[in-house]
C-alpha cells in the first residue's frame, strides 16, 4: 500500500466525524514580516506594537487572516485533497488574537453530508476550529467543498446539510478581551473615517492594484502549508497555468482595501464568502466594498461594520452579477465580513 | 467624498507645515531574514550578533538602509503620492541603531517649496525624521520631490528653497553609543581591507551582478509597507512594466558593494542621491564605488569613509556621466554617503 | 591591487590549510518562516514548538538542511567560488540542533588535493565544520570540487585523497540530547508509518511536484549567503539561465518527501550526494525515496533509516541510471542520507 495521503474522498467521511489536522505550527515575527512582504497589508494594529498597546492588547496580533490560512491550510490534505469545488464559508468568528509564540492545530467536524445527483460527487460540510497551545479555540468557520467519491458504486448517506446562519448575529462576534478604541490615533491609524462615518449601502473603491505573481502566491500558499498540488505544480492542468489559492486573493483585497477602510482594523467575522472565478499569475487585482451593516458592541469605542469585499481582475467597480445573477467574470472574490471600528 | 486618499497635491503644502506619517510598523528577525533574502547583504555587524556584540553593540541591528526604506515608505502616501519626479536626498543621517522589537514611526517638516514656472508642478523640500518607540530619533534627511497642482490656477506659494550641505560635516556624523572597533575581526567580517588601505580617488569594481525579479522587488517594496501604485500593478504605466521602486536599487548596489568594501560596516551619512534611470525586472545590476573622502571619529578604532556608490545596468565600470552632464543611460544610481570602518 | 574576492585557485590549498570563512549568520523565526515560504517542509517537529517540546527538544530547531545551507554557503568563498564542479559530498553529521537566536560560523580544513591529469584543475577536499557562538561544532561534512588553477604552470602538490566512508556507521549518528518519540503523536505528524513500517528496498514515490521560479531560488539562496554569480546573474552563462543552487534542490525534494515520509523527523546524518543534472527555473521538480537501510540507536523510541532521496525534473520514478551507469538525464539530485524516524 503507498505511504503517501491520497487523500479522503466522499464515502470517507461520516456525519460527527472529528478530524484532527495534521502539522502543528509554531507562528513568529518570521510570518508577520512575510505577511506584509507578500500581501500591502497596512493596518496599524497589526503593523505596530505600540498602536495595539495603546488599544488594549499586549501587542500586535499575527493579521486575522494569516491566523485562518495557517489554520485552513491544515485542513487541506484531508478535506480537500480530491475536492472538485471549494462551495462557500460560514458561521467564521475569530475568537482570540493570535501572538508570535503561539502553536496553532486545527480540526474539523463533519457537519454534513450530501451525494450530488450525479452520484460521482457529493458535498461536505466541515466545521474547522484552530486551537492554540494552551487548547483555547482562536478561530472556527464552516466550508463546503464537492468532493469526488473513490467509488461511484459507493452508497450514497443520508443527505444532511446543516442549517447556516446567512450573517452572524453581531452580539455574537468575539471582542479580543481588553481592546479599546477610546482613545484611538486615527493619524497613526492612516485615515480619520469613524464608525459613524460609513453608511449602510455605501460604496468604497480602493483604486490601488497589485498584479500577480507566481513566486508570491506560491511562497504564501507554501507558508500556510497549503499542500493542494494546483497551485504549486505547472503540470497538473491541461493549460500548464497554476490556481491560485483563494486565500491568497482574500488576503490581497483585504490589504488593498486599507485605502478607505484603514480603521475596519480587526476581522471577526466571516459570514460568507466565493470565489468567483479563478485568479493565475499576470492579472492585476482591485478591490471594491460595500458597507453592508453596522452594529454597536460592549467594548469601549468599538463599533462593528459588515462589509462586502470584492475583488476583481478588470471591469468597473461595484459591478458584481449579470442579470442571470452569475458573477461577472471578472470577480475573483466575493466575501462578507464583519470588523471592528473606532466609534 | 471618497473615503481613499488622494495623496497631496503642491498646494496642500505649507512651509513648516508638519506631517505626522501613518502607519507605525515593529520590527523583528522577519524583517531581518527577509532583507537578507531579497539582497545578497553580507557585512557582518548586521548579519550577526556575536559580531555586533564584539563591536560594542547590545546586538545585530535592522541593516542600516532598511531602517531607512521603514522610515521612507511611511511617507509615501503624504508626500509621494503625486510626485511627478523623486529629486533629490540631502543631511542624511542615522542616529541611532533600529533593533527587533523597536516600532519606527515618521513625521516630515516642510522645509521648501517653489512653484515651477509651468504653473502645473512644484518642488516641496521635506526634512523626515524616523522615530522609535521611545521617541528618539533613529534617522533623518532631507529629499525633494516635483510633486503636480491639483489646481493650475491655485495661487504660487512664496518660493523658498531650503540651503542645504552638499556634504556633511564628518563631525556632525553620530557613530552610535559604544561603537568599538579595536578588537575588529577582519577574517569574520571578510575581507582585510582596512581605513588606511582605502586612498581617496580610488575606484572599486564590485564584479557581481543580479538580475531583478518582479516578485522580488515587490515583496522588498511592500515591506517597507510603501503604497506608490507603479511599483505593483502592471497596468498603471502605458509600456506594462512596472517601475521599481528605487530604494530597491539602492539596498541591492550596497550588498553588491561588499565584494571590496565589506568593512564599511555601518551608513551614518547620505549626503546626496539620484535615481538616474529607472530599473526594470529582468535587468542585470552591478555596481562600483568610489572613494571620495576619509575622516577621523572620535570612536575607538572607528574611521569614516565618504563613498560615491553607483548601480548600472551594462557598460563599463566607473563611467557616470557624458560630456553633457547626463547620467549615462546604463547609470541606475548615483549615491553618496558616509560609512563607518575599522581604522 | 584589487580589493574583491579573486576566489581560492587549486595551488592556494595545501594539504591541512584551516580556513576560517566569512560572515557568521544568526538564525531567528525569520529563517524559520522563510524557509517554510520556500520549500513545502511539514515535519512536525521542525513547524511546532509544542510538538518538539514533546519530543524533548527545548523547542523546533531551524531545519536541518537550513543549517546545513547556512554552514555551507560560507565556504562558498573561500572554497568554490572557481569550482569547475562540485563533485561530491560524504561523511556528513547534525551534531547538535540549530536554533532561533544561535549564531553560525564555519571553517574548513583541506584534507586532501590531487590535480587532474590535464594539469589546469585539481580537486580539492575539505572537511567543514559548522560552529555556534558558543564554539559547539552543530554539523560537519566533507565536500570535494574540481577548482581551476591561475597558474597552469604551478608545480602539482603531492597528491592525497582521504578515505572516506561510503556509510556513516549509524553507532556514529548523534542523537540530539533528550530526544525521545516514545510518546509520538503521529496523527499531529500527518502519518502512521513508523520505522517498522518500512523495509529496506522499499521505495516511495512522493507523488507531488513544485514548479520552479527564478525569484524563490534566488531568495533561497541569498538567505544563505551563497555568493556563486552563476546563481544571480542572468549574462554569466552564454544561454542567459540562471543556475540553481544544488542546495535548494535538495531543500525541495527533502520537503517533498514529507508525503510518505513525514516520519523521517530529523536528518542527522549525509552519507553521500551528487548533483546529477542542472536544474533552471521553469522545470517542475518531483521527487521519489528508497529505504536503504535501517538501525536502532540508543535514544528511547528512536530509530535511524538510511534513505535515497532522488529528485527528478520529469520521468517515471524509480529509475535513476543508464545501462551505462550514467544519471538519466532526468535526475536531478541522488542523495543519501540518515533520518530519525519514531519505532
Amino acid at each position: 500500500m503507498a505511504k503517501t495521503n491520497p487523500g479522503r474522498f466522499f464515502e470517507d467521511y461520516t456525519l460527527g466525524q472529528v478530524i484532527e489536522h495534521a502539522v502543528p505550527r509554531t507562528v513568529s515575527g518570521g510570518e508577520r514580516a512575510l505577511y506584509h512582504a507578500l500581501y500591502p497589508a497596512r493596518h496599524a494594529l497589526y503593523s505596530s506594537d505600540a498602536f495595539a498597546q495603546a488599544s488594549g492588547l499586549p501587542k500586535a496580533p499575527i493579521d486575522d487572516l494569516a491566523a485562518f490560512h495557517v489554520v485552513f491550510g491544515k485542513t487541506v490534505p484531508d478535506v480537500s485533497l480530491n475536492a472538485v469545488a471549494n462551495l462557500g464559508y460560514a458561521e467564521g468568528r475569530w475568537l482570540k488574537p493570535v501572538y508570535e509564540g503561539d502553536t496553532l492545530r486545527s480540526t474539523s467536524e463533519v457537519i454534513g453530508l450530501k451525494q450530488n445527483s450525479n452520484g460521482k460527487t457529493g458535498v461536505v460540510y466541515v466545521r474547522t476550529r484552530g486551537m492554540n497551545q494552551s487548547g483555547d479555540v482562536v478561530m472556527e468557520y464552516v466550508r463546503w467543498v464537492m468532493v469526488r467519491k473513490r467509488d461511484i458504486d459507493a452508497p450514497a448517506p443520508e443527505a444532511v446539510v446543516p442549517e447556516l446562519s446567512k450573517v452572524i448575529d453581531p452580539a455574537d462576534l468575539v471582542i479580543p478581551e481588553g481592546l479599546d478604541f477610546s482613545n484611538y490615533d486615527f493619524t497613526l491609524a492612516g485615515e480619520s473615517h469613524r464608525w459613524g462615518d460609513y453608511e449602510i449601502g455605501e460604496t468604497i473603491d480602493h483604486v490601488d492594484g497589485v498584479t500577480l505573481e507566481e513566486a508570491e502566491h506560491m511562497m504564501a500558499t507554501r507558508l500556510w502549508q497549503n499542500t493542494a498540488k494546483v497551485h504549486f505544480d505547472a503540470t497538473f492542468r491541461p493549460d500548464g497555468q497554476r490556481l491560485i489559492y483563494g486565500g491568497h486573493i482574500i488576503s490581497l483585497a483585504r490589504a488593498l482595501s486599507f485605502n478607505g477602510l484603514a480603521n475596519a482594523q480587526m476581522i471577526v467575522g466571516l459570514n460568507g464568502g466565493a470565489h468567483a472565478n479563478p485568479a493565475f499569475s499576470g492579472l492585476t487585482v482591485k478591490a471594491w466594498s460595500q458597507v453592508l451593516d453596522k452594529a454597536e458592541t460592549g467594548a469601549p469605542g468599538v463599533g462593528a461594520i459588515r462589509l462586502r469585499l470584492v475583488a476583481t481582475k478588470g471591469g468597473a467597480p461595484f459591478e458584481l452579477k449579470g442579470d442571470d445573477g452569475k458573477y461577472n467574470p471578472d470577480v475573483l472574490l466575493d466575501l462578507d465580513y464583519w470588523a471592528l471600528m473606532p466609534l
